[in-house]
């Protein structure tokens, strides 16, 4: 899944849009809160109190507020004024979304854009307040503001949540069950993962750590919920401490086998609001807190001994055990399967003219469910057609979606939750004879997706010293992509998991045994389509020699890559032997588990030798 | 010129070596002079005031205290102790001058090494007084040692050179004259130099600057000096004010000639002694001091209003404007036609049995030599014959030195400043028939090479994002190098020059036209041969598409490679095709240069298609 984008824009408003006037309304009703508490200004962003980047319904109330769509944005609302800063991304789609509702699009990124804080500093004066939620502001967003804000004489308060009492019918947090994810497929016991956690702690002069993001939380304790879309986790904190770790959540999403595996594994429980309280009341030595911790919560223990620093546990779930490597190749298997079955099926289909971008997704989304072990969607399925590829972020919409044709490209970009993995995967589908520039971009990213596969490198290389082998190609000719070139993968959790990724700015974060990351060039020619290549590779061992350490790829992903495409003239013997051996082991995987022999016969032919 | 390594140790240590007795001499009376100031230690670092990597003599204190001649280094003496902090580069060599002289060999980056502060917290007791020289020690350096310290109730003193006493017969301040660069190699009026620097500092909000970097106020100033070995820089400071360029140096080093110039550049001359009371005296609004400035002068203007940031004449000498573009292409031909003339005459020379690492240096530089323009070697030649080319830092003395014979490899890097340019290039020759491994090795460096020189990408990118392209083909067979890919290189100035590079690390600095850095890939079999292939390289346009700004590089430097060597096994078609398009290059831009038959018959001949 492309991952600039960690949520997708709604580009066609026809279904969503709200009427202005409504969203005049509650401009108004958070005013009269704003005035009623002696706030000239609030802050509204786009996450929760865990800083997720997809979040449960309850806390979308930028979107409830503006109207607005996006993924990223914050909204900043005055008595008289209202903007909404968002980046590139959301430009267009937002100016649609914000007419006629008197909030001013702040782009981020151009020069005439002020911040934030220079522009609440010109619209208020000396003495005035402004409000915002800690429970939905990390930290440091908050001590920023706070800074830039204090020489024009304006305060932070940050006690305020308005949307508890202006937004009727908000949603409630969820109270989907939490379940155990059962050692067979986490391949280690959140007992023994809590024991390596504090001997990392310890490392650092840690007694413990307060756990926030959710998928840490999954991870360490073995457990999984359903309380964001798409993504299998479920709304806690966590406290490891030097005798006891307990969890936050609330005690009606426990089913009695849980309670019963968290007593044997010898995890308290608590409910999810006691977490402040019990903070203030436990001081566990000097705990170590993320970034991302939330400003309220940070506040209320502010006098204890706290070191604030990057999350050990992101390192430890990016390193996947024996198990869970295997689970991720059992569940490619599966996933293969459903593609296999869905890929033969298509061209028919779509000769037949029946078929759309939505129609397509949902067969995509029926074959993937038959499969066992089936979850869900690991995110909304991204099925563009011809043009609609340019768009880096489409999702078709009942107005946007388009009828398939037996010509131009299908970009899918799609995946599932499997309980032994989660996967992701791009193709690029010719749907009928591919054009000259269509044959020369598509073999320009497959280029980059190769070099990519192929790459070996020393251990505890960083993405950044990787992401040239997608590009190197491209940009010989003069093209680019905007967005990264690989992302981590959760095992049954996120389907975007950090630290590590490829990309052209730098991070740090190592790349070594264990790590799975996706391998996803693509290219973008607007207005005619759209080009992207992923698999999923999994970091293994190479050799070790007098020069250290090196480790290469294993594709996970399972699923021929479309050949119709290819100008031969330029790929290299080196790539075509690439191509041939991946799809040699693809056929040989797959094959023995397909049922139908015309999905059989469809794989031998999708998988010849070119 | 392979660059991880600043200056070159001796290996080989007949000529150096001191006597123990003399170092514990040496130290006794530092000793003396630490009891009679109430010092109970004493920091010795490896630099100057103008924190230069070369240095003159005058600053080498750390090597005259204890005859430890690598690059890289730290003396610490305490009133019964003394310890040596060095990098794994020196770990051999220092181990070897440092025998018998009581001081402690501390090998930086190992994990039982202790840090400084740690040593000396271990050695001092609480109340005790480090002394250290400010004049020779970046501010920053002071500050952690004194935060690091106070917990143990130790200071820090750095008003203290000891060495003006103790070290008879110091090398004096050279006297070398200060020329002017004639704009006709320069390119720019320093007028216009300083206007363009102080937009920049504007737009930082300063009013001027203090430039302490000995290459930067050459560049700045359009003068050039012989303080420094190689390096064709003047011991001085500048100050860039508002309504002022104040040039600081020994005015025993101004002709008649520069100081007219100076005149007439309106550029003030002040005593190099002066800086520190003319800086007190004239607060120049608000200064940029960067993070180089050494203590003492940062002291002494504490009150002063002072930002601490990055030197912009960093990135604005880094981009070489049209006319030094076309004085390095120039200098290249010079070079080339020397080198061309050397290669000639190497192997009919080593035939003849008379040769040796030191004395083909010799012919190397009289050939160069004998070239118009030529101003000196640009750092001492590396001529490593087989095992020695697997010392990165080799360099040949009369006692390690060895006969070439017609067999095994000669890795040959070496360099010139010409008035219009500064070269340094290596070449690896195979001085007999190679074996299958020298080959292989050989053609893994040269597919990197070639791949990081074909490299098109897009303006504004780090060194970091390309510096796979120089890797890749090694990485795939679990062979690795050490050291950088590239640097960059001065305009008749240092030839290792930043802010940018190319190298696994990251580092931000951005390539973008007129930038000039140097593509230097190698592999070191230990006991057996290195190889290293290097060309200066000139970051030029490509295109402008909808996807950015695109450049591509222009390999400045003109010699052949040699081709016995390639495996062409594993040679490509794209390889092969860009090194015959090198050699025709080389051929067309140096035959019409080239005045002796033989040289041309053997240019023609080394540079045939393969």
């Amino acid at each position: 899944m492309q991952f600039t984008l960690w949520k997708n824009v709604n580009l066609h408003l026809e279904e969503t849009t709200m009427m202005p006037s409504s969203i005049q309304q509650r401009l108004g009703d958070l005013r009269q809160f704003m005035a009623e508490h002696g706030l000239q200004a609030f802050v509204v962003p786009t996450t929760d109190p865990h800083a997720s980047e997809y979040t449960p319904l309850h806390y979308e109330s930028r979107k409830w507020l503006t109207g607005f769509s996006g993924s990223a944005g914050t909204a900043v609302v005055t008595l008289y004024d209202a903007a909404l800063w968002t980046d590139s991304r959301y430009f267009i789609a937002a100016a649609e979304e914000l007419r006629d509702t008197g909030i001013q699009l702040m782009k981020e990124g151009m020069n005439a854009t002020p911040g934030i804080a220079q522009w609440l500093a010109n619209q208020l004066r000396q003495g005035d307040c402004v409000g915002l939620d800690g429970m939905v502001n990390p930290v440091g967003v908050v001590q920023q503001l706070q800074h830039d804000l204090m020489p024009a004489g304006i305060s932070v308060n940050c006690q305020w949540d308005p949307f508890e009492s202006i937004w009727e019918n908000r949603p409630p947090l969820p109270l989907d069950t939490i379940k155990v994810h059962p050692l067979q497929y986490a391949g280690e016991k959140a007992e023994d993962k809590t024991k390596r956690l504090r001997q990392r702690l310890s490392q650092r002069g840690c007694t413990g750590m307060l756990v926030s993001a959710l998928d840490e939380i999954a991870w360490l304790l073995n457990l999984r919920g359903s309380d964001v879309h798409c993504t299998p986790v479920f709304v806690a904190y966590c406290l490891v401490a030097e005798e006891e770790v307990v969890l936050f959540a609330d005690r009606r999403k426990i089913s009695s086998d849980t309670l019963a595996y968290l007593s044997a594994a010898q995890i308290r429980l608590q409910e999810y609001s006691q977490i402040i309280p019990y903070l203030q009341k436990h001081p566990a030595g000097r705990m170590l807190f993320t970034q991302n911790v939330n400003a309220s919560l940070y506040y209320a223990v502010e006098g204890h001994d706290i070191v604030m620093g990057d999350s050990p546990i992101a390192e430890m779930k990016a390193i996947k055990n024996p198990v869970e490597c295997d689970g991720f190749r059992r569940a490619m298997e599966r996933d293969g399967v459903a593609l296999v079955q869905f890929l033969r099926w298509l061209k028919p289909a779509v000769q037949a003219g029946t078929e759309t971008e939505i129609s397509i997704g949902d067969k995509l989304r029926h074959l993937r469910s038959r499969q066992p072990l089936y979850q869900g969607l690991s995110f909304d399925t991204i099925a563009a057609y011809t043009h609609h590829g340019a768009i880096v972020h489409y999702e078709a919409t009942p107005g946007s979606d388009i009828p398939l044709k037996p010509q131009g490209f299908l970009l899918l970009d799609s995946g599932a939750h499997y309980l032994d993995g989660t996967t992701d995967i791009t193709r690029t589908i010719a749907l009928g004879e591919p054009t000259q520039e269509e044959k020369f971009i598509y073999t320009l990213v497959l280029k980059g997706h190769i070099a990519l596969s192929r790459c070996r490198f020393p251990s505890g290389s960083s993405g950044t010293q990787l992401d040239l082998a997608a590009r190197y190609a491209m940009w010989q000719e003069g093209y680019n992509y905007g967005h990264g070139t690989g992302h981590g993968v959760g095992s049954f959790l996120c389907v975007h998991e950090g630290p590590h990724q490829i990309r052209m700015n730098y991070k740090s974060a190592p790349l070594s045994e264990g790590v799975i990351v996706t391998d996803e060039p693509g290219l973008y020619i607007e207005g005619k389509f759209g080009v992207r290549i992923e698999n999923m590779l999994l970091c293994v061992p190479y050799k070790d020699s007098a020069f250290g350490t090196f480790v290469q790829f294993e594709p996970l992903t399972l699923c021929p890559i479309d050949t119709t495409p290819i100008d031969f003239s330029i790929l290299t013997e080196t790539e075509r032997n690439w191509l041939n051996e991946y799809h040699a082991h693809v056929r040989d995987r797959l094959l023995p588990l397909l049922d139908d022999p015309d999905d059989s016969q469809w794989l031998i032919a999708a998988t010849q030798p070119i």
